[in-house]
């Protein structure tokens, strides 16, 4: 039976904007939207996104989490939501630039380590470029590696875990599938460095989740983080958890559990029509129930279906577990 | 209760080819590919395509029709797989060839006739362009619909059901998508001339498989036909049905009921790597177990919810389906 | 000698947000706007966009009109921007949503004919769904086109462009691509409403512009508007026009010749990280060049090019009007 | 002034098929190739597929290169051709399947030291999967880890270049991307070993064919063979290079210049329906008239640039490049 730690962004659970948009929603406090995110079902942590207004109002992030008793399971950087960022964080031309996003880092390594929480999230969206003939893409890369090196080497008891997107907010982003955060990881060498899988960053990379699972295990261990969503492939539409690629699921809990993977899943999804606190306890509800199925399945004949490469054996054993043996 | 009428295309239990290899299995005569079809389970009918080696051996798959007791669902002329038709049949700039075309297609329709078949499938593929600076769009999309139009007329008791795919073998098809089916099928203006909606074809176009049925509905009820796949999205990859796109089987099967559809759902797969006999299987026990849970679901309930507008409620009333009721 | 009536969305001269972050330069004044657009090398016209804050500030609009003498190009309803719209806007399931999209273009047309603007542009951006199970696409789509031609009936002298996108900001759209865009327009039946092609849009469907140009006149002489950028053909990344898909601009200036196009042609980009004014100028500039090719061009020669159906043929002649003769 | 290597692959000159039609064109025999491949322009080399044929017709190909005077560029091992391969090469469950491999990789090694070809060309087409829950993602990859070093180590004098590409024919690819190339490589530790980057795969997999040099130049300097073709970026249409991502070569000659590229670049194109020669020689025209434009360009101007991080400069220079100068 697995352990199910499950937690999700503090903002999931609020109001979304789009590029057109400015809000959806109404805002909510910052109490509010703990006491939102403790109503989850099967919900016992939460992520923050250390935004300017989240550093300011840090006290009240540390009573609330006394308060509802969620974890503190990690802390996300804001390398993507302020305008200094526009060129890049780590990889920008501007040195101050890259300064402040070391610094940054820093300290929320620092708050992190105030609350007890091991594991900080660096996502370098800004990281990359839009044009053709507009970045020196060796020169970017290594000040990128330079950087995350310093910040490691800033307090190695702090995990950190980068997150990769094929895209957006830059057309192109350099940490952009599995294959290359592994690289940059390599590039960084240190062990407290590894990378968040982002089930839905996979899909928009035309990976699999369960194969970037055994990616990061095969090179060196490297996954320390989880987030969860779903999106229809072409785009991260930020979804709830299940509701287009079902299947896939099961595939990467297998591989979750073969690997021996013990950290957390983290819904990271993009509510932007919903009630938030509703839509992240619908990818709860779907966690939960597929991940039930995966307790009942036998994982040795999982892994004989696997050895066998056969498309038809893989198709079988796919229906028993959705249909529960109900069909032949 | 769904009636069942699952058909499959004759060549789909026996071997395929790829652009670079010419065989991944061994041959089968039109004798072994009935024999095999027969052993499906669920099936009762074929589709033929009619490739000149078939319509040589056409005394051959009149005499399997009745050993097998297999219905003869529908006749696709062969209007891709030659090379005459490297530029286009219906739409190619050379007046032979669309002669052909109609030709070709009326033979179909009189062997149709023969043997007690009301449906003859027209699938395009080689009608578009691969380069801008290429095509005369207007010109070519006009002699397409005369074509089919003048193919109609030859015998109005035999339906022609066009289907429509964004590319392959062309980069671009014109009949690309489903408005594009129900345009062109206004310009053809023949009642016996409607749509054969190919479930990864829709997947391909960034088009939703229910979305579809409904939009043949509402612009004069034109489905005449449905291809049964699945695939990843980006490319036709012919997979078994319902190993990726599973919970779209169920919005799929909900519209095909509520809009009245009495035809046929015919397997078009190509299962390269696998036996072709047991991955068809496959796709059948696919489709019958998806088509039992929505026998046991309640419509004017799925109605109600699609009146909602509501993505929780959407995602809520799939997981109750998924799950029979196991789950909140 | 083509005309160069070249547009520009005021806003596109200012800052731009995405969904991470709200601001990524500092916002400007509507007067501020207009004196940057006016700054534009070959630019002549300004389309504008009607969120509430342009509707309040329209009397400085019409005053900045005169000062720089732009023309008033088009006019486009805001039914993309508030969160009234978050479940559609014409197409909503609340009656006083369509009701508020109806009224609020009606407003738009009575504005427009104020400033001697004989176009609205429409965006139903808002109208389609994100998750399958969440829509009745029939209903909808009627309740879409009943409004519209309400619309349309207020003032018949007003022409009203419809502007359509396989998605974003809903994962699926439903006036997705040119073929939808034809058949809607027949539904709502009204000669005054046509179509506005945006380039990236047409790129993002998997179209090529020049074809969606031939599309729409073929059926009906549909093409009311233009609207340009460029993108990497996966996202409307509303990049600099001719900075991705150059070849491609060459064949849609000859379309829209051959077609006798006489409208305008509005820049429509987000130029998030760059300074506005300046990307748009990249744009008018880009233009500019790639349309002084084709004044070039012999444009019967390139008739006879598409007659031929030559993919090698094709090739050659892009080279030569790439290269002005400058290759074999 | 650039050297101008250019080479093809002699299949290109002479017919295609597809999945669904076995041949467009009349076959050529291997010394009608060789001539064929000799009328082209600018080309000066030849590289080889060893399908069974080409090996047991190997004496004509030695004849026909001293007759011709076309330098052997590289051997490529057919690993992808044959049914046998159907659940991989190097990476398939079968041991004996995986010996046949690096033999068949081995022999090619030998006929390319007996012609003086130092470079031989892997690509692992049927290296992945197709359906989820089909494959040991971990053990199939370190299996064909060690059968490509064993190969290495057969000969150190001759070069291997391993090709990637995201799919095709396979769902799934394990050699998907230039980073997961690298990763590959460094796991297999043999520095005879690097990568083969195809301009169209590239594209496919949403990478920039200049960022792909530049990764592979910063990890080990390991790029050894270049692929010359075009496509549309969702499947690897094997097209007229440049007849689509026409300002992508200019970048991606930079950074092959910058770097130090020394290699050749072979045109792989799939001429389905045209002349192969003529869609070879257009090619070959392109890439002669893009590499002039750089020829003339200042590369520490573009350096400046790239370093700039601005997109306006980057479209700016894009334009001056194309019109040479000709436009502001």
């Amino acid at each position: 039976m697995n352990q199910r730690k499950y937690s999700v962004f503090l903002g999931n659970v609020g109001s979304c904007s789009d590029r057109y948009c400015g809000a959806y929603g109404r805002p909510y406090s910052i109490e509010e939207l703990f006491q939102r995110a403790a109503t989850v079902p099967h919900l016992t942590g939460v992520d923050l996104v250390l935004t300017p207004d989240l550093v300011d109002g840090f006290p009240t992030v540390r009573r609330m989490l006394d308060a509802t008793g969620l974890n503190p399971v990690s802390l996300a950087v804001d390398h993507f939501a302020q305008a200094k960022w526009k060129q890049g964080s780590f990889s920008s031309p501007d040195p101050a630039i890259r300064r402040s996003a070391v610094d940054d880092t820093k300290r929320a390594m620092d708050l992190a380590a105030e609350i007890g929480c091991n594991l900080v999230t660096i996502w370098p969206g800004q990281d990359g470029y839009d044009y053709i003939f507009q970045a020196d893409y060796e020169q970017e890369r290594t000040w990128f590696a330079d950087g995350i090196r310093e910040a490691c080497r800033h307090n190695r008891e702090i995990r950190i875990a980068l997150e990769y997107k094929a895209r957006e907010p830059r057309n192109r982003c350099y940490l952009n599938n599995t294959a290359a955060a592994v690289l940059i990881l390599e590039e960084i060498g240190e062990a407290s460095c590894g990378a968040a899988l982002d089930y839905g960053h996979v899909l928009l990379g035309y990976e699999s989740p369960a194969e970037a699972v055994a990616i990061l295990h095969k090179y060196g261990n490297r996954l320390f983080h989880v987030h969860i969503n779903d999106n229809y492939r072409l785009w991260d539409d930020d979804m709830i958890a299940g509701s287009v690629h079902t299947l896939e699921y099961l595939e990467f809990f297998h591989w979750l559990r073969r690997t021996g993977y013990e950290g957390w899943m983290t819904i990271d999804q993009y509510p932007y029509r919903e009630d938030g606190r509703d839509a992240v306890a619908e990818s709860a509800e779907w966690l939960h129930a597929l991940e039930g199925i995966m307790d009942h399945a036998d994982s040795a004949e999982i892994d004989e279906v696997l050895k066998r490469k056969d498309a038809v054996a893989a198709s079988r054993l796919m229906r028993r577990l959705l249909f529960r043996g109900e069909t032949p």
